[in-house]
């Protein structure tokens, strides 16, 4: 007999399906229980009789047959008359660790200790169904515009942003590390022919941050373009790709926005403000000051309200970051050398990009290398890639647990991350 | 101007357009050259005239538009007429390290030294357009069969296998491993409702092999699915997923196909043998001794050979290994408790999966882990697990560069590899 999801049962009234999923709710009158089962689609009435509901307790594992029939009294509208059940799955608790059917808040130390339990939570579990379909609208939209996946090493020899924050890895009789970022490697394939790239792929930060918004391992969405004009073309990308992200997401998670009771941002036209422009509208309007070429998290949020107010914008590109603040590949505008073609992007107050152009000629490129007091040997298989005809090209890196948060209003990265790791956390 | 694909030429013919790509070779022939521009759809030949030529060199990165004409003599059959040729990615090189326009035999450890001139080579390239194509015909397959993607850590704090050949991580004042498989994860998401997942991700093998068939990092395409009968469950998902991954590649690879000179194997059913009777096989028909529980790499290149003569297929899953050469979580037999519900997948000679049913029981796997030496309180996150209603699952692994690897009948597996990480290479 073949399985039925939960929201295909509609298409089954009146019919014996089988089902599987977990006791949710169990709610005993006696002579016959009610039973709601949940499975990965959603979750049903069942209807036992005294003899069937013996021994049952919440979160064990059914596989259930029965018929459905109407009962506008059921949640769903719907319910299942058992006639077979079987636990399939035991249960080897003295007391749950936490209700998984109440919206109850559960410290969020006790959830990821216990991640298997809480993710079972429908409304803790809705942000993942939501960052999966991200992924997938970020995949579809970057293969449609030619676009390659690919999968670059993170165990490298080398930082590529300087080598700071980095984790060492014991790598036979040498030391490596984990890569910050595929940057080297997504401008290398560009040049490698694939002209166009992306991969989404974990990142490695050894920061000593501790907060709501950072993660020591986290999935990196990055996207490198070969033969483009400017950093504007990185920008349109990003702007067609987001605009096509919220569309998809409204369609394929609507459930889940429901159970989140959130409401997705609009995308016309994303403001395009230089940094410097933004700090002084910061301290003029705000009389808030700005670290030395950058906003503070006060400031980004802050600009992010200003930005809103203005332009009815969740999402403000903050561009034109000054060379001291960039790493050693991004591209000098070439009027005002102590600027870059570089950019972040702002979303409801959080940084979720970092992109920009690059350098493309090996000689601008090793000259800047020696500039910020880089030894050009030390990166030889990078720069060689230079030699061979680079063309001009620029991308980008979106945050995907950040993305997700603040999407889904949470207010820790770790509610967007299965298996979250901290300067406190390895396990599980 | 809208940028053309070489690939869409056929489209524009007449037009005028632009195209954009590096010049693959030079065919001076005084007042006119021929030059070939490659672009990551393919090759077209451009006309120049005299005065346009000058300064060209192999590999330049260009931006051209010219007209569309027809002309049986090149190559695709069309040309262009250049009317305006900018080089956009200049030549820093005295001499190219090897030919990449033609086919020569360019050492292998010098196609990975130069990483990105290599893979510019059509015929270097090709294998990672075919793993691309089949990463995405194993992610489409397993959405529609109600798989969810996931993400999981990649730095652990204890192994999966037992803990033997990981690499090691500093992590803050503490000590990690890198992850040699989802395993646990993808049980624990198994568990945490989304009943059924797959992971797309690096695993990490810290083991002393450096031969044509073993990468230290690899991309493991991982499935796990719940509420399954046995481990035949999971060989019928991945028998469709590999008809469907083939079905896809004979559409979207054709040209890569025939680049490469290589047919895919087709598969009607795949051949499932106890392990025990290909040992007795080998040994009866071949003379040919196995090392206890298991086959060596010269047994499963005969067994291979066997199996296509007398089934002609080129898969073959063993089936039935015993419990000693398996790790703790493997569902061991009923009826033969020194077997487990576990099996390979050989592909024309070489293990591309390892897979099979795991325990779901609580007692029964923390039993086992007793009976293996293991300490059940080193493992409490992922035993935890099995306490609130473990449904019966399994899963399998497939290893993505191997699988390119025997698709495109390569010698080496670095060739099935963007930038491959051995005992000796962690470069580029």
């Amino acid at each position: 007999m073949k399985r039925f999801y939960v929201k295909d049962l509609p298409r089954a009234l009146n019919q014996k399906v089988l089902v599987k999923g977990w006791i949710h709710k169990i709610h005993d009158l006696g002579r016959i229980a009610f039973v709601t089962l949940r499975d990965k689609s959603g979750l049903v009435q069942l209807v036992l009789e005294e003899s069937q509901k013996e021994g049952l307790r919440l979160e064990m594992a059914l596989e259930v047959t029965g018929v459905v029939s109407e009962n506008q009294k059921a949640a769903s509208g719907l319910e299942i008359k058992v006639e077979k059940l079987k636990v399939v799955g035991a249960a080897h608790y003295d007391k749950l660790p936490f209700p998984i059917n109440k919206e109850e808040n559960v410290h969020l130390e006790t959830q990821l200790n216990h991640r298997t339990i809480s993710l079972r939570n429908p409304k803790i579990r809705a942000p993942f169904t939501i960052q999966e379909e991200i992924v997938t609208a970020f995949r579809d939209y970057l293969k449609h515009h030619h676009f390659s996946e690919i999968h670059t090493p993170k165990i490298i020899s080398s930082g590529t942003e300087g080598g700071s924050e980095m984790f060492t890895v014991k790598y036979f009789d040498t030391r490596a590390f984990l890569a910050q970022s595929p940057q080297f490697y997504k401008q290398m394939m560009v040049g490698a022919g694939f002209e166009r790239v992306f991969e989404i792929g974990h990142a490695y930060r050894a920061e000593l941050h501790n907060t709501w918004r950072h993660l020591n391992e986290y999935v990196s969405l990055d996207i490198e373009m070969g033969f483009i004009e400017d950093e504007n073309d990185i920008m349109d990308m990003e702007e067609g790709l987001l605009i096509h992200v919220l569309e998809h997401l409204r369609k394929a998670c609507e459930k889940e926005l429901e159970i989140l009771e959130v409401d997705l941002p609009v995308i016309e036209k994303i403001p395009r403000i230089e940094l410097e422009t933004a700090r002084e509208i910061l301290l003029e309007s705000f009389e808030k000051k700005s670290p030395p070429g950058n906003l503070d998290a006060e400031g980004e949020v802050l600009f992010s309200q200003y930005v809103k107010e203005k332009y009815n914008s969740d999402f403000v590109f903050l561009t034109r970051y000054p060379v001291s603040k960039r790493p050693v590949y991004t591209m000098p505008v070439e009027e005002e050398p102590e600027l870059t073609r570089s950019f972040d992007l702002l979303f409801r107050g959080l940084e979720i990009t970092t992109g920009g152009q690059r350098i493309h000629d090996y000689q601008q490129l090793k000259e800047n290398m020696e500039t910020f007091d880089l030894n050009p040997e030390d990166f030889d298989f990078y720069l060689d890639t230079f030699r061979y005809g680079m063309p001009p090209h620029g991308g980008l890196a979106i945050g995907l647990e950040r993305l997700t948060m603040k999407l889904c209003q949470l207010e820790n990265i770790r509610e967007a991350t299965l298996l979250p790791r901290d300067m406190k956390r390895i396990t599980p």
